[in-house]
């Protein structure tokens, strides 16, 4: 076999045999196959498109190119949650807990990226002493006994995926539903989970900004989970504005648990009501949605999710008063309005640009050398619809440095619209994909 | 400016400006832009092409990033002939000294290439000390004193485009007509000429199989020559059985000797008078096309195009007695039929086959490294649309070795089909493109 009659069979719009997929993943992580060979079969792929069969073939040889986790020692349906990302996804936060509480198994590696506010284990940093530098032996045995753990990604997970996302990163190859669609699954296969829950974010603060390329992708995930076998669905939520109101590693910890104390965002309980739900489904701890979401409100409500969180940050070194006393978490200081220009209805906000203040202020980081500032971003006050005066702060911003808040107070106006008339309502949750 | 931006708006079927064209190429040329980007920028230009500028701007950009031949020192128009290749291309070997001849300076540089045979020089090589290795100024001054010099390849000509060439031909992106055209012509307007005559093959021994893509590429190259300021003709010519009778260095020199002494195939001499008299015309040696004709077939006639091979023969150190006594070129030992199975006319000959027969036997070169048996090869003695009985010789074998003699003529019986009936006969000159 060789690699340029892959490349050609490719570029001629030919349909790649497993057995081909598999000689290029091995021979790329391998680098018997050069990067030159690999970026010019991923632009004949960008013009050709991959079948159902071979973005499968992709998927399976991309996961199978490192460890394979094994979580059978977890007792129960392990299910995984993920984002494709967006401003404001505290996620985790406070749907792990949720979940955990209900009964599900929550078993997760994450890592740290790059972005707008740092990864989910650098928000939960925010609890003082919160470590990820678990044994193997110390996560099942936690998973078990507390109901969640979340472990730095130690093991060698996907590795092709990630050489092959490193060349297509550089290479213009990115937008392509079969490779986001395998890059995302290779990873969430090898790390074990029974089920799978995908939240897919569209707008203007997500990877896919329209509803139509949301869902194509959402499709593909939910093809290829279930023809690997795992129980797949898959959630489309508006990202055309930051979920719920904080922005920022802290802050968005203790948006994440004043939801769990049954005073969060609209949007946000509704996106983690509709996840959990489908959560419970997967896992068989509910028959129908409308069971799941009463479980998942009455956790809410009796306060076992926030003792879960507590107990959670506790297992893992950190101090799970915070939990109770938010006083104990970062604090920037500098807080201080971003008064609105005009009165009138907030139109738009330009959600990756929301992204940036955080960035700008230093809560995210833009090379992995970066250190995160964990107490800054923004909280906002006015989200779309919302009816605002002149001189009402539109969004309250956390800062350190008087000259980072001007330039991020600047920039947050000019991503935000206000109209003399209400804009148009559309629904948070656009579709759910089984 | 940025390698992944040009990338992108390639793959987005924009128009790449000049400035981004010569970025690229300069960038590649240096090693500052690495293989993957420009691979990928290859694909994706296969796929969304280049304009009729973008295609002029690469050539140009490939033809000035090395050494960019100077032949003003060589007196009157210095006209260029180039072939696209073939199976018995011995052109340059008859049709060098009937322009001569007829006073159009020739100085050509050539290379050796790989091949069913060797190239140009290596054809030459078969007069007993004949050498390419001039000076500058020896090359200079012969042409000035008789016409026609070949140097070997010593000035660093278009090397973005050697670079790139190596790159397209291992990630599956040679075949597009802009990139064909801008490598050949990129190394065409570095070398000097002021006009140039273009041969472009087709058929089954050709790179462009079909006459379509032939006339595409054709096209293509007059417009880029035309565009870069370069009188520029192509002649589209059958390629799909080899070109006259001979198949091999030794084979083919006598062969265009023959050609010299008015012996010439009815195909070959075709080739030479029409590639010829546009020659002429474009050095503003004759005024019409028949005109260049009668003067070419006066230089045969009289023997002043032999005689000219023969100076030039003898002006670079080899043996010019070989020119009227071709006994003095090196032999085979073994000469051997290839009898026909059959009875009936020849209806098809693969050409590409019969290369292989050639390169079977030891006349070309698989690798840089392969030594060319000068002597050997094959002489048809019928071409398609003959008749032939059974018994009777197809073409002779000239091997220094049994087992390859036998190979060499399994392997023609199985290219040269024979059928009751005579073929349907098509035009030898397919077209001339100005």
């Amino acid at each position: 076999m060789r690699m340029y009659d892959i490349i050609m069979k490719k570029r001629n719009g030919g349909e790649l045999s497993t057995e081909e997929i598999n000689f290029f993943v091995d021979g790329y992580t391998k680098g018997v196959i050069p990067d030159y060979q690999a970026s010019a079969l991923m632009m004949a792929v960008y013009f050709q498109k991959m079948t159902e069969r071979e973005t499968l073939a992709l998927t399976m040889a991309m996961a199978g190119s490192g460890d394979m986790l094994d979580l059978s020692e977890i007792q129960g349906t392990k299910v995984d949650k993920h984002s494709t990302g967006g401003v404001g996804d505290k996620t985790s936060l406070a749907l792990a807990p949720m979940a955990a509480a209900c009964g599900i198994p929550v078993a997760k590696m994450s890592g740290r990226g790059l972005g707008h506010t740092g990864g989910t284990i650098d928000k939960l940093e925010s609890f003082p002493g919160f470590t990820t530098a678990l044994t193997r032996g110390q996560f099942i045995e936690n998973v078990n006994r507390i109901g969640i753990a979340i472990m730095g990604q130690t093991a060698d997970l996907a590795p092709a995926d990630k050489k092959l996302y490193a060349l297509r990163d550089v290479t213009a190859t990115v937008d392509n539903m079969s490779l986001i669609a395998s890059s995302i699954m290779s990873k969430k296969l090898a790390a074990g989970a029974d089920a799978i829950v995908l939240d897919v974010k569209t707008g203007s603060g997500a990877f896919m900004k329209e509803e139509r390329d949301a869902k194509a992708l959402a499709q593909e995930m939910v093809r290829i989970g279930k023809n690997a076998g795992r129980r797949t669905i898959a959630v489309i939520s508006d990202m055309d504005q930051p979920l719920g109101y904080a922005v920022g590693n802290a802050l968005e910890v203790k948006e994440a648990i004043e939801t769990l104390q049954g005073r969060g965002p609209a949007d946000f309980v509704e996106l983690c009501l509709t996840l959990g739900s489908r959560m419970l489904l997967a896992g068989g701890k509910a028959e129908t949605a409308q069971e799941a979401e009463e479980k998942l409100c009455k956790v809410i409500a009796d306060g076992s999710a926030l003792k879960k969180l507590a107990e959670f940050v506790e297992a893992q070194g950190g101090n799970g008063d915070a939990v109770y006393n938010t006083g104990l978490l970062p604090e920037a200081k500098i807080v201080c309005p971003i008064p609105a220009p005009v009165s009138g209805y907030i139109n738009h906000i330009i959600c990756d640009e929301v992204g940036i203040c955080s960035l700008i202020l230093g809560g995210g980081r833009e090379t992995k050398e970066n250190m995160i500032d964990l107490s800054v971003g923004l909280v906002l006050r006015k989200k779309v619809g919302d009816y605002v005066k002149a001189g009402e702060p539109l969004a309250m911003i956390h800062a350190n440095d008087e000259n980072k808040a001007e330039e991020a107070a600047k920039r947050y106006l000019k991503a935000c619209s206000i109209l003399d008339t209400p804009p148009v309502h559309t629904a948070f949750i656009k579709e759910i994909i089984t």
